[in-house]
């Protein structure tokens, strides 16, 4: 069964409470949605989200449709432990200062009642030996497993892939795009060559891309990271970057080039056909829950979360409409024969035939949740066979005939799907200007939006940039024209402009 | 893509190692088979493994027709904390003292660089002000959740599932059948009445049962465990009880009936129709990966591991016999073929076409592998028209004709599913004695297996079974037939007899 996406909690039928609009509170809007629209919540443990049944289905269908393009460019799932003892990571000089230090640490084993009987408390007795972080990521315990795994090169490549839960202590936490804990998927592979190595990260980069903006309806731009940006223990890391509505960048997914790094760290080492002794060449790679919040802030209004229709629990829901018992009778027979020629279709419908809210309040509702396409049903449908479709993107509503509705079902969720990725690229590129000089620069990053400019290639002036705007370089994009200039910043020569937007 | 099984890492070509026998250390037949066949293997942190991608796809099977099956019945998936503050499992003052003890404890958030910079250390500074348990079950902060979600009648029923890892920190552990961290589902949910909770409880014990027996082949006694094996905090724990191969019982599923106990501990009420306050009842269910120690122990032989075809990540395997290259295009191009018709009809097909491996060493790896059904492929096959079919379940070989050979490997499969249950049901079924004398009790118990006796239903008689003879009150199996009798041990009168075996 489908979510159940009617459960609103009773008490919230007598919240007429409008959604803040993204003009007054932005980031109260957001919050607004991923709590109304059921998609998470905060829980009882600081930073530690609740991932709601409604917000759950469409993170499942994140999952599905990511681990199916990776079984199919060959990856294997497996899984890893939890803890990784404390003295792994320091294997890792880089490693080490970016993820060992806000994490959960694990440093007892046992708690015991309280000597008046009311509580419990931590057992002194029962300290860990060695203390265990709760994986922020899992290179080291996975390194550590390969070392096992590979001796010859016929072990290889080894492409594993991980879904899984990991924590990172963060101080401020926003449901989704920042939480202590959340879930991703984390692939780990190895490589006899470092052409291999790199041309896996280069095709996990290019699924990611194709997936966000051809499942999720989101743009990116792919690039590569300022040294400066990179992931710890990376040679190159490869992203995607999205713009949201608020005109802040969001780094949508991540994949490494992780050189021999690990594999020194690590001791791993190959016989080579011609038996050698080799290290290995490696690749990490991410996506997390975060795409949840870049899926809200993309596509969302001022009326509530706004669904692809790929990402959709429910697709359709049917609302129907009647006064009398015998009206409702009739309405529901026609509801139950389309909804089943649309499953039929491959179409998921939802039919909301409670008898305990009114038709207002439940288009109200549907479109809170999001769901692409809304059919109502009443009488004079039923006389003259038709029915109103009202789409969620644009809100607009139209007479269909029900005679051929499910191919016009389809084509309309089809074009509500490009319909959503083309204005999120509009938006994008409406959002995205060239900078000039570091007056335009700060004017332009003040607006909002990616600022395309030249950089001289440091880390210092990077840093300044920073500091003086509070904008990061994104990425240096990928297959972008090379042409001469000067850094904005130090005037210094560049070759390429850069991206630069103030980010989550 | 599937896993690739042929991926042994190469060192093993050189182990000619025999496996185990069951009958020289079952024990050690049952590790070797998990590690030699790739399922998992000890990780570097104690008491966690490492789930390899074969044991993983195989899990994924076990995951994947489960939440299909609890959809089905009405269950939504969701996602809570990983981490249960430590006061919260206070509340529930059974539950406090069946999970709050042996567990993983979070005390700080940071760790930092050591004097010497050579190494990192817990920073005293970072002290969480409440420690943090990781979960060990989910109940505690479900029902906090649940709390916010119920209000009125018309929130309820309430089910959901999650998917999750789990740490329990126990002192010996077993690769699948006891370790710290483990995978499994939690079914959580919360109705209006007593009735309803119970029939959920029960509902769900039927399709663990129906599960296990028809997806797994592993035949289940369905029962209630006694007051003294109950999950900390229910009023009735079901359970489905499977027998292995050495004569010991393994639980392989349980779903509580929660009773109203966290709902009075987290204070979760609903306004019924009439408008009235009550406590919600409640249900909790789970299955681990535990399922994949029984899935070993109930249908392997000495040769490996044997999996029902349900479970098998390559249902069939191809092996090529050649000589001369040509003689390998010959049967390549008749085993693609094959292969071909056999994906098409919904079987999964592994064609192993290395040239690094001879024939008689592949047919040894994918009996270790457990592939239900291996089809050799020669000259000769090609001229004649036939292929041999090696079964894994029997070891027999037949020759099949190519022409109708789908048909054939379905019903073949089939056939294997069904005898690897009715199997495994025989030996259950002879392994399963009444005892009417605390003399025969103790023999049979000697013996191994599941002994049907008599019990007055007391706590102190079982203790006291259990301390003598090591055996533990499996469960009181549901639909047994009521008869006069006299506990084995204490000589009280009893009404029906319950099943005790040592168990895993």
């Amino acid at each position: 069964m489908l979510p159940k996406i009617g459960q609103t909690p009773y008490h919230f039928l007598f919240m007429a409470e409008k959604l803040t609009k993204r003009s007054e509170d932005y980031s109260r809007w957001y919050n607004d949605i991923v709590t109304r629209a059921d998609l998470a919540e905060n829980s009882g443990v600081r930073g530690c989200m609740v991932i709601k049944p409604y917000g759950f289905a469409i993170w499942e269908k994140v999952q599905q449709e990511l681990d199916k393009k990776f079984k199919a460019t060959g990856h294997q799932n497996a899984y890893f432990p939890l803890f990784i003892p404390k003295s792994y990571f320091s294997k890792e000089a880089s490693h080490v200062d970016g993820f060992a230090k806000e994490c959960a640490v694990v440093t007892h084993y046992r708690l015991k009642n309280t000597a008046d009987g009311k509580g419990i408390e931590v057992d002194e007795n029962a300290r860990l030996e060695e203390e265990l972080v709760v994986r922020p990521t899992s290179e080291t315990i996975i390194w550590d497993t390969f070392k096992k795994w590979i001796q010859s090169y016929r072990d290889l490549p080894l492409k594993i892939n991980q879904w899984a839960n990991v924590v990172r202590w963060e101080m401020r936490t926003r449901l989704f795009l920042r939480t202590a804990e959340f879930l991703w998927q984390e692939g780990h592979t190895a490589h006899a060559t470092r052409e291999e190595a790199v041309e896996e990260t280069e095709l996990i980069l290019d699924l990611y891309a194709d997936f966000v903006e051809n499942f999720m309806a989101i743009p990116v731009i792919k690039g590569v990271k300022s040294e400066n940006e990179r992931f710890a223990g990376a040679l190159e890391t490869y992203c995607i970057e999205a713009l949201m509505q608020d005109g802040k960048a969001l780094q949508a997914g991540t994949s490494h080039f992780l050189g021999q790094n690990f594999a020194k760290a690590f001791d791993v080492k190959y016989a080579s056909k011609e038996g050698k002794e080799e290290l290995v060449w490696a690749s990490s790679w991410g996506v997390s829950t975060r795409l949840m919040g870049a899926l809200v802030m993309t596509h969302s209004d001022d009326n509530g979360l706004v669904l692809p229709p790929n990402l959709a629990p429910y697709q359709v829901v049917i609302v129907p409409i009647y006064r009398s018992e015998e009206q409702f009778k009739q309405v529901e027979a026609k509801a139950t024969e389309l909804k089943m020629q649309l499953e039929y279709a491959g179409v998921s419908v939802h039919f909301d035939d409670r008898d305990t809210h009114k038709p207002g309040w439940k288009f109200a509702e549907y479109e809170l949740k999001g769901v692409p396409l809304r059919i109502a049903l009443g009488p004079r449908d039923i006389e003259n066979g038709t029915v109103e479709l009202a789409r969620r993107d644009t809100l607009s509503k139209s007479i269909a005939q029900q005679e051929g509705l499910v191919q016009q079902v389809k084509e309309t969720l089809d074009d509500i799907q490009n319909t959503l990725f083309k204005k999120a690229k509009r938006y994008r590129d409406e959002n995205t200007r060239e900078a000039n000089s570091w007056e335009e620069f700060k004017t332009l990053v003040g607006q909002g939006g990616f600022v395309s400019a030249h950089w001289d290639g440091t880390v210092e002036t990077e840093e300044k940039i920073k500091n003086e705007t509070k904008a990061t370089l994104r990425c240096i994009p990928l297959n972008s024209k090379q042409e001469e200039g000067q850094c904005i910043y130090s005037g210094s020569p560049s070759r390429q402009r850069v991206l630069f937007a103030k980010a989550y």
